[in-house]
C-alpha cells in the first residue's frame, strides 16, 4: 500500500466501507450540476438522481430494521457526506428528504407513522418537506408563529399562518416535489399554548396542484443549489387529522387535553429539535467534503501549473512559492483536522443513537459538538473553496473547473441547520450554563440569568481522549526547547489553556447578569459581552478538534503515515495559534520572540510538507476522475 | 440638505456630476441582471444594454475630442464604476471595449489607428476584445508565446499560436460579439525578437464566423458574469497588414527593420503597459462600488430585520446586536475609506493622461498605487459582500435580494487585470527598487539584484497630502492620554511606522540577494522572503489609504458631516490595527494594555455610529429603488 492509502484510510474512520461504495457507485451515476440546464430542468434531474440513489440503500441506512432500514446512523451520515463529493444540491435533497423529514418522523412520531410512512419516504413514494423556518423567524424557532390551533368538534387540527411573517420560507422540496410537510407550529388546545410541536400536513395533490388552503411559491434562483427547489408555504386554515401531531413528545387526547412527558415547555421544544442532530451532522460533514474536493483540485493544479521562476523563460510550479504554499497547506491540514472531528463526532453520534437510554447530558454534549463541528467546518469550507478558487486564477473561475459550483452551492451551509454565529453562542452557552437541563431557549437573558458559578470545572471536566491528552501535555518539553512549539502537548496545553481562560472571563462578565435588577440590564450585559461569548464557543471547539486530531494520529497504524499526520497537525496548530496570535501575546502565552517563532514554524512545516502536496490531497479520497475540473485534463 | 447628503456629496468627490447624472439615467435603463435567462439571452441582453449606453455619453468620455470624446479620463473611469452599481457584467463589458480595447487602440496606436477605429468603437461599429492573457500565461505577461512575425515578402505579421498553452483564454468579447482583437504577441523580425506588442488582427467577419486561421470557442458559464461572453482564440498563421502593429512604441518598416523610442525591451513593455492603468483604475473603483451596494442592503436590512431580543416574544432589530454591529460597521468604514483612496487615484490619473508630458516617476506611482488599490478594493469587495450576503441569513442567498449575483460577479475581480497577490508584489518591487527604471519585469530574481540601498528614503517620500499629515502626526497627544487611539495622527503614525518597518525589514532580507552568487541563491532568498514582501506591499497600501481618507475629511465642508466622517476613519483605522494587533503587539508599538483597549475602542465606536446606520448607507448614494432588493421592499 501506498503512504497515501494509509493517509486515506486513516481518514475515512469507521466507515470506511460506506466510503469505499460511495466512490465506486456515485462515480458511475453522472451527478455532476450541469449549468446549461434551465432551473426547472435543474431540478428535475436532481430529482431522478435522488430516485437512482434509492437503490444504492443509503437513504435506507439510518432508519430501523423494521422498515428496510439498516439501523445504522453512522452510514446514513456518511453516506450523504459522500454524495457532497460530487453534487451539493443532490447531497441537500437528500438531507431534506431522508435526514430532515425522515428524521422528523422517525425521531418526533411514533409507531403509527412509523408504519404509515418511513417505508413509503425512504423509497420516495412519499416525498416531504422540512418547514421549520418562517420569513420572519430564522434561528429563533421557539417564537414560530405558524398556529395548530385543536379543534375537539372534528378532531381536527387547524394550520394556520396568521401573519406575513409565519409563512414558511426557504423550505427544501416545497417549491415543486413535497407532497406533505413537517410543519413546525404552536400547539394550542383548549385556549392554551403548549410551544412549538411538529404536524404531517398534506400540501400537494398527487398532480402537484396545492391543497385547499394551501399556497406555495417558489424562492426561485439562489446563489446555488440549482437542483434544490425551495419554496413558501402559507397556510390558510388547513385542517389535518389528529392524528397528524407527531406526537412522541406531546399529545393531544379526543377532548382536547394535552399531555407530555416532558413538563416544561422550552425543555420540550429542545429536547424534539435535540433528536434531530443529525442533520447539523450531516451538514458540517458534506461541508468539509466539498472543501476536501477543492483543495484536491487546487493541490493538483498547483503541480502542474507554471508560473515566472528564476530568469526569464523559466517558470516553476505554482507549489514552489512561498505564497502559494502558506496559503494552500494550512487549509489542507484544517481539512485533516475537521475530518478527524467529524469521524468522531459521528461515532458517538451513532454511540448514543443506537443506545437506548442514552445519557441525556451526553446527549446535551453531543448536540453542542455537532452545532459547533457544523460551524467551523461550514467556515472552512467557504473559505478553501473560495482560496482554491483564487489559488487557480482565471481558470477557476470557470464553471467547467467546478469550483465556483462548490462555492455558490456550499455558501449557505454557513447559515442554514443554524446560523453558524448563533450556533457559536449556543456552543457557549451549554458551557456557560453547565448544560443545566432548565436552560433550553436561547433568549438571552433567560440564559445569562442561569450562567454557572462553576464554568471553570465543565471547562476541565474531560471528554473520551481525556487520558492520552493529559499524557502529552504532562510530556511537553520547557519553554527553553528551541523546536518546542512542534510538540503536540506544548499545542494542546496553549488551546486548553486559552479556552479556558476565554470561558472563565466571560464567564465572570455575564455572572453580573445573573444579578442584574432588570431584564434590560441583563440583556445589556449579554449584548455587550455577545462576541467574548461567541469567541468562547469558537476557542472550545477548536481545542476540541486538535484533541480529535490527536486521537486520530493515534488510531493510525501504519508508522509513515502517523509520521505525516503528526506534521499536518502541527501545522492545522501552529496556523491556528497564528491567526489568533495577539491573544497569545496579550496574555502572555506566548513571548515576542516565541510568537515569531510561530510563524517560521508554519513556514518550515509548509516547505516539509511541499514534497507530500500529491499524497495529501489523494488522502482526501477523492479520485481524480471524480474531481471534475476540465484544466486538470489537459 | 441633510447629513446624509452632506456625507454623499463628500464621497461622491470631483465627478460628482458624472454620478448624479448616471444615477438618474442608469436607474430608467432595467439593468439588472436576468437569471432566467439562458447564457445566449443574457449574453445578447448585456450586449443590448451596452449600445443603449452609446447615446448617455459615458462610452466617448475617454477618448479624445477629435473623434467625438469628452478628454475627460475621470468621467470615463467614473461612468465605468457607476455601472457597477447596477450590473457587474455591463460594467465588464464596457470595461473591455472602451477600457481595454479602445485604451489599446488610443494609446498603443497612432493617428492612423485613431482615424480609423475610435469614432467606430465607441459607437460599437466595431466591437473588439483584448487579448492579452494566454492559457500558459496569466500574470506572467512579459513571457506570453503567440508571436507575430513580419514577413517583409508581402509587407504582413503573422499572428500564430505555437502550441496548446499560448492560446488566448478567458478573453471578455472573444466567445461572440468581437470582430477584432487587440492581440498581445512577440514581435519577430529578421530573425530576431522584441519583446510583446499589440496588433489589431480581425476575428470575425460580419455574420460571426471565425476568419480563416482564426479559431476561436467559448468559456461557457462562470462563477459571475454571465452577461459577459468569455472565450479563447487560437491563432494559425493569420496574416495582417503591417499597419495593424499598433506602433507607438515600436514600429517596423517595409524592410522589416525594427525601431523603438525606448531601447530595452523590458522597460518599453512595462512602459505600455503603463499606458493601459485605467483599466485597473476602473476594477478596484467598480470592486468598491459593488460593495456599497451589499453594504447598502445589508445595512437596511439590518434595520427592518429583528430576532430574539431581552425575553421571549420581544425581538429587537439585528443592528442592535454587538456582534452585528461588529461585522457589518467595520466593513461599512472601510468602503469609505476605499472610496475616498479612489477618488484621489482617479483624481491623479486624471492630471497625469491630460498632461502631455507628465513625469515618469509619478506615472510609475501611479501604476503602483492604482494596482495596490485595485487589491484591496477587489478583497474588500469579495469579502463585504459575502459578510453581507451571511448577514441576511437565507434571505441573502436568494437571487431576487442580489447578494449572491454581486458576489459572484465580483468574485474574478481578485484575480484578473493581475492577480492580487502578484499585484501586492509589484506595488513592493517598485518601493524596494525606488521606481528604478532598469526594474520593469516581474521577475523574481531581476527584481531582487535591483533592491535599493535607500529604501527607507523611498519610503519616507512625502506625497500631496503630506503636510496636513505631518502636522496631525506631530500633534498627536502621548501614550499617557487615555484615548489618544482616537487620535488620527496617533493612527497615521502607526500605520506609517508599520509600514516604514515592515519595508526597511524586507529590504534588509532581500538585499542579500542582490550579492548571491546564483541566479537560484537569488530565487531562495526571494521565495523565502515572498510572504514578507507581499505584506509590505499590503501595509504601504494601508497607509495610503489612511492618508487619503484624512484628506477626504479635510475637504468635506459641513461640520457636522466632518465629524461623522472623523468617527468613521477612527473605525476604520482602528479595526485594520486590530486585526494586525498582533504585529502592534509583537513589535512594541502597542503594550498589551494598549491593545486591548483598541478593541474595545471599536466596540465603543460601533455602538457610537449605530443610530447613524442608515446615513452612513445613504451616504454610499445607491437610490433604494436601486438595490433591488425585494426583501427591503415588503
Amino acid at each position: 500500500m501506498t503512504l497515501s492509502d494509509e493517509v486515506r484510510i486513516a481518514l475515512d474512520g469507521k466507515w470506511r466501507h460506506v466510503r469505499e461504495q460511495s466512490r465506486i457507485e456515485l462515480a458511475k451515476m453522472d451527478l455532476a450540476f450541469d449549468h446549461d440546464l434551465s432551473l426547472d430542468e435543474a431540478r428535475e434531474r436532481t430529482f431522478r438522481q435522488l430516485k437512482e440513489l434509492v437503490p444504492t440503500g443509503i437513504p435506507a441506512a439510518g432508519f430501523s430494521p423494521e422498515y428496510g432500514g439498516a439501523g445504522d446512523p453512522g452510514m446514513a451520515v456518511t453516506g450523504i457526506e459522500m454524495l457532497a463529493q460530487f453534487d451539493l444540491s443532490l447531497m441537500v435533497k437528500a438531507g431534506v428528504q431522508w435526514g430532515l423529514f425522515g428524521g422528523a418522523v422517525e425521531n418526533l412520531g411514533t409507531k403509527v407513522h412509523h408504519d404509515a410512512y418511513i417505508r413509503d419516504l425512504i423509497n420516495l413514494d412519499l416525498v416531504g418537506c422540512f418547514a421549520m423556518t418562517e420569513s420572519g423567524h430564522g434561528s429563533d424557532v421557539q417564537n414560530l408563529e405558524t398556529t395548530a390551533t385543536y379543534d375537539p368538534a372534528t378532531e381536527e387540527f387547524v394550520i394556520h399562518s396568521p401573519t406575513p411573517s409565519s409563512r414558511k420560507d426557504y423550505i427544501g422540496n416545497a417549491a415543486k416535489h413535497a407532497t406533505m410537510a413537517a410543519v413546525f407550529a404552536q400547539l394550542v388546545t383548549r385556549g392554551e399554548s403548549y410551544g412549538v410541536h411538529c404536524f404531517l400536513v398534506p400540501i400537494r395533490d398527487d398532480k402537484g396542484r396545492d391543497l385547499p388552503g394551501v399556497t406555495t411559491s417558489d424562492c426561485g434562483h439562489k446563489g446555488g443549489l440549482g437542483g434544490v427547489d425551495n419554496g413558501r408555504i402559507v397556510f390558510d386554515q388547513v385542517r389535518i387529522p389528529r392524528g397528524n401531531l407527531l406526537n412522541r413528545y406531546g399529545q393531544v387526547d379526543e377532548g382536547g387535553a394535552y399531555s407530555s412527558p416532558i413538563d416544561d415547555t422550552g425543555r420540550r421544544f429542545f429536547t424534539m429539535l435535540g433528536t434531530l442532530v443529525r442533520g447539523r451532522v450531516s451538514v458540517g460533514g458534506s461541508a468539509s467534503a466539498s472543501a476536501e474536493v477543492a483543495l484536491s483540485i487546487a493541490g493538483r493544479y498547483a503541480l502542474k501549473r507554471r508560473q515566472f521562476g528564476p530568469e526569464p523563460g523559466v517558470e516553476i510550479l505554482l507549489a514552489d512559492y512561498r505564497m502559494h504554499q502558506r496559503r494552500l497547506l494550512p487549509l489542507i491540514a484544517r481539512s485533516y483536522a475537521y475530518r478527524f472531528a467529524q469521524n468522531q463526532l459521528v461515532a458517538r453520534m451513532h454511540r448514543l443513537q443506537i443506545t437506548d437510554d442514552a445519557d441525556p447530558q451526553q446527549k446535551r454534549e453531543l448536540e453542542s459538538r455537532a452545532a459547533g463541528l457544523k460551524v467551523v467546518q461550514t467556515w472552512h469550507a467557504s473559505h478553501a473553496i473560495q482560496e482554491s478558487r483564487e489559488l487557480c486564477g482565471g481558470a477557476g473561475y470557470l464553471a467547467e473547473n467546478r469550483l465556483t459550483t462548490l462555492r455558490g452551492d456550499v455558501d449557505v451551509f454557513t447559515t442554514f441547520e443554524g446560523d453558524n454565529h448563533v450556533l457559536l453562542q449556543l456552543v457557549a452557552k451549554e458551557l456557560l450554563t453547565a448544560y443545566a437541563a432548565e436552560v433550553g431557549g436561547l433568549d438571552p437573558v433567560g440564559m445569562v440569568r442561569f450562567v454557572a458559578g462553576t464554568v471553570a470545572d465543565v471547562v476541565k471536566e474531560r471528554t473520551a481522549a481525556s487520558q492520552l491528552i493529559q499524557r502529552l501535555i504532562d510530556a511537553r518539553p520547557g519553554n527553553d526547547d528551541d523546536h518546542d512549539l512542534l510538540d503536540l502537548g506544548t499545542q494542546l496545553n496553549l488551546f486548553e489553556d486559552r479556552e479556558q481562560h476565554v470561558i472563565e472571563t466571560v464567564a465572570r462578565r455575564l455572572q453580573r447578569a445573573t444579578k442584574a435588577d432588570d431584564d434590560d440590564e441583563a440583556f445589556r450585559i449579554f449584548n455587550g459581552a455577545q462576541d467574548h461569548l461567541i469567541r468562547a464557543g469558537r476557542v472550545h471547539i477548536d481545542r476540541v478538534v486538535l484533541e480529535a486530531f490527536t486521537a486520530g494520529i493515534g488510531r493510525c497504524e501504519d508508522e509513515e503515515a502517523q509520521e505525516l499526520l503528526r506534521d499536518v497537525c502541527t501545522l492545522y496548530a501552529l496556523s491556528t495559534i497564528e491567526e489568533d496570535l495577539a491573544w497569545f501575546q496579550g496574555h502572555n502565552r506566548l513571548s515576542d520572540q516565541r510568537a515569531k517563532v510561530v510563524t517560521s514554524e508554519v513556514n518550515a512545516m509548509c516547505e516539509k510538507l511541499r514534497p507530500h502536496l500529491l499524497t495529501l490531497v489523494e488522502g482526501f479520497g477523492v479520485p481524480e476522475e471524480s474531481l471534475g475540473a476540465a484544466m486538470l485534463q489537459d
